[in-house]
């Protein structure tokens, strides 16, 4: 199987990026990787590899440029190119740390929408306390929805919870601002019942505050909905331990207390990380295209080509679109 | 200045409410209370006071009663008769620990609304890193808002947060999916133009990530957002919390480590606890509707009462109604 990767994209690269490129190809003997990015900045933490070939693009799409405009005009972009070798059949799958916004105008307009899905949509998977996490989305692909929108997205990411995330029946949760049926505003009401005939294991609502209690496996909303409740868990999440490291740095007898706790402490914070869990995923187009996290490390930028690799592998994609063509 | 009270609603009723009011009375010598309620179930903790009539009333609504039926039908229950002696002018404002539902459609069918006014909101006070903390709304007094709403509650809650919170020129940010100006869905920019017209101090687009970071004074939203929003912080920090909690009593060394922050922890949990901060507020209403929170202890009432007392002495009805007609 081939994967397209950016190079260029995200906080640390390109040498973080190339260092989970390398740390991909070891843990994994059936994978080829086409590396996209501006060859001089990449030299020196490139070597040799068999399965490595390194494509050189002279233009790179910064965090804080327009989405749509970047993907349209930058045509020799390491996010464009990747994104071209998907579309034309060199590569199964792309990943990149890159320009959320970007990455999915280039998911949309270079790979394609799947026939049949109206809106592509962003997914990750959270942190729950019983370790097991959940998948939300929208995540703000659009951040306007339709009913007809967020059924197709409870369709999609339940394909994704049960062959990538090996769940048996997962349930899915629409997430309401009460656990009632008739609850909800305009939109959550109407979905309600598309979810209700929808080939999922529907559970009906979830509140926000039961989400990390695992309310259910995969939690449905519109874009801008999860966006905001994405950015509340990582704010309120950041908030709280940047208090406890104040509480424990107070005093000489707290530094002490400290630690006594720090390898209990680690892992209430490896918990939370979400980037532990892999990338976001773009749900709907026609090929795998994940989205690192922006700070990706080597280790976590692996984790997102292992979920691109899972996904080809498992065919996700065949089977969204096998499933919204019976659908429709 | 006269206060009713809903003597029967929230978990710790009738008890908590009523020694609240104790409180309340010794606290402040220019409040006259109302309390509403089953004489039988509040005598026992009922003692006499010149400042405090008692009304007896047989009906209750109870937290999972629907709560728009539950105000019409139940005629002679405590948050009804409450609210029926502000619409009267028996009293200046109302207090209640009851069904929030409930005690919205009381404001709107019993108290009113002041003219002008298309929607009212619940808001309330949220805490900050820094210890100010910050006004959202709306919690979910509407599911649904249109961009008008949003420039309304914006300025209803900027004028509270100037006389009850005491802070000059508040400042105001519309909460978004980013913080650049063309941002947002629909309902967010077509709000912004409005709010940049509105007589505020609009600081633009706040992301939910920085709300604890004290991105502004008052951060406006929808129902249905707001009430996401806030349900979300509620459930991360408590699961953080729990997580804590299971890691200080792991081992004995754990356990001495937690003793040795007990003061410090205890220190993080109050500053994370809103209930502190008073109870909510509906903005929109002929008088001040506040509702404490469900779980409210002696002294959380108290200061929900107090907060109910402030409104009045600010008249911040009367400031939100000028503001409003000079507006339309």
């Amino acid at each position: 199987m081939k994967i397209a990767i950016d190079g260029m994209g995200g906080d640390n690269a390109p040498q973080a990026i190339i260092e989970g490129v390398y740390k991909a190809l070891e843990a994994s003997a059936d994978i080829e990787i086409q590396l996209f990015g501006q060859k001089q900045a990449m030299q020196p933490y490139l070597k040799d590899h068999e399965r490595l070939t390194v494509i050189n693009c002279e233009e790179v799409i910064e965090g804080d440029d327009e989405p749509v405009r970047a993907v349209r005009r930058k045509k020799d972009a390491s996010m464009v190119k990747m994104a071209e070798a998907v579309k034309n059949g060199e590569a199964d799958a792309c990943v990149s740390a890159g320009n959320t916004g970007a990455l999915m105008a280039a998911g949309l307009f270079v790979v394609g929408r799947i026939k049949g899905i109206d809106r592509p949509a962003l997914s990750t998977t959270l942190p729950t306390l019983d370790g097991k996490g959940f998948d939300m989305l929208d995540l703000g692909s659009n951040a306007d929805a339709k009913p007809e929108n967020l059924a197709q997205f409870a369709i999609m990411a339940s394909i994704y919870a049960q062959q990538v995330r090996d769940i048996q029946n997962p349930t899915v949760g629409l997430l309401n601002i009460g656990t009632e049926d008739k609850k909800g505003n305009e939109l959550t009401k109407a979905a309600f019942g598309l979810l209700q005939e929808a080939p999922i294991n529907f559970i009906g609502n979830v509140e926000a505050r039961e989400l990390l209690n695992s309310a259910a496996d995969v939690v449905v909303t519109d874009g801008f909905t999860g966006n905001m409740v994405l950015k509340t868990i990582e704010g309120t999440a950041d908030s709280i331990f940047s208090m406890l490291k104040g509480a424990f740095m107070a005093s000489g007898k707290t530094k002490v207390a400290a630690l006594m706790m720090k390898s209990n402490l680690k892992e209430i914070k490896t918990k939370m990380d979400y980037t532990e869990y892999g990338g976001a995923a773009l749900f709907g187009l026609k090929a795998p295209v994940v989205k690192a996290h922006g700070s990706s490390n080597a280790n976590a930028f692996a984790s997102a080509i292992r979920q691109a690799n899972i996904m080809v592998k498992h065919n996700v994609c065949a089977t969204i679109d096998s499933t919204i063509s019976k659908e429709n």
